[in-house]
């Protein structure tokens, strides 16, 4: 009986895999990963070099990605399907043998493998190993403190209605916007509005080789990837009333 | 000219430390971490057993940690004459040789390490090593996902006032409440009035093998760590408007 391990790879750089993940992938038979079909993936790109000659390689291939509307009905009966079909090949594996998940960032914090942990229960043993997450990967790009003192930090999806995204940037000492993309225009209304775009940073592929790192109110907005990262920081908020 | 080279050490388990960290931490010949006066610190306590035999150690002791209100003239006195005096003598250290500075979690996420760095800008080279945050830790012991979907995250301290947690526990989806300890009941209070105690976590050692998870509804408050940590989980909101 083997077990289902999702390691978390963090951010992008290889070298920021944990000890474990690292032994864990370079030891595993079988690995699995998440990828937009046609492409390499990002998940299998960081670990190129690591895997062991003769791995077993299982590419998932998601059937839709932004092509369809999140809400509709279409887009959730395929990925509903595609993650049925993924758990039941992953649980007939894990039968016999381990099998390792890699999955970019830390697997709970917004993770796809989220999809297949809730199907498997039951069915085989999973164990997860935490990663650095993306936005660690970001503002550890731009080199300041993201938070300190009693800052309050928000992690907000750029897919939000505006003024979702106004209010809670009004509210917040800290802010990191995920999944911008074509929604960035959007975000960078919002913090206009808020008062905070001359303090937002844009970071794309945060700890990779070609990482970028410019700031938000400098930047033509046309070509913005779906996984960039928009951060403003913190300024180490003190409490009136403090105990 | 030496490098001061801060390692985030992650949640508390060594084996989480990423491959770059445990390599910096074995081969450094000097190493420097933060920790309360007369106790091991928790930093040191997770690189023991890693440490070269002839590493010199340089315990960075608070002269003052929950003693005086954080807020008061003389506990920001006291802070700002330590960082400055430790600046100054990682900076002599760093003019001939490497220093590792040790640092739980990530250090750029309130992190104690970025008052040396603001110290230290123009007088040492300061490179940076991400690593897992506690909080991290914490819902990975747990086991479920804290965020999915569109959900919003807020990270709160447990030192703000009761109607500022009391606004953010009710915008947010998932909520993280660090600094709890003498706090708690407070945040207990808060988490109640916006209808959420009933789906609050507390961990407390996240990762490390005396880690202890509970519901916090079901907890004594009495005997509360500084450093638990609360948590309430995202239910994986989608926007009623999506792109």
């Amino acid at each position: 009986m083997g077990t289902i391990i999702c390691t978390g790879l963090g951010p992008g750089d290889p070298d920021l895999i944990s000890v474990r993940s690292d032994r864990l992938i370079r030891a595993a038979r079988h690995v699995a990963y998440f990828r937009k079909a046609g492409r390499p993936g990002q998940a299998r790109s960081i670990v190129e070099g690591m895997l062991a000659t003769d791995v077993t390689e299982h590419a998932m291939e998601y059937p839709v990605t932004t092509e369809l509307p999140f809400g509709s009905a279409e887009y959730k009966r395929l990925l509903a399907s595609f993650y049925d079909d993924w758990a039941m090949r992953l649980a007939t594996l894990a039968a016999t043998t381990d099998v390792v998940v890699l999955c970019e960032g830390d697997p709970l914090f917004y993770g796809s493998f989220m999809h297949l942990q809730s199907r498997l229960h039951g069915r085989a043993d999973v164990e997860i190993v935490p990663g650095i997450n993306g936005m660690t990967g970001c503002w550890n790009a731009i080199g300041i403190p993201i938070t300190w003192g009693d800052d309050v930090l928000s992690v907000l999806m750029g897919t939000l209605p505006e003024d979702d995204l106004l209010r809670h940037m009004q509210s917040a000492d800290a802010l990191v916007v995920m999944k911008t993309g074509r929604n960035l225009p959007k975000v960078r209304r919002a913090l206009e509005r808020a008062g905070r775009l001359s303090d937002a940073w844009l970071v794309e592929r945060g700890t990779m080789p070609d990482q970028r790192v410019v700031r938000l109110a400098e930047t033509e907005i046309a070509e913005c990837p779906y996984f960039a990262t928009v951060l403003v920081h913190g300024r180490g908020r003190r409490p009136e009333t403090g105990e």
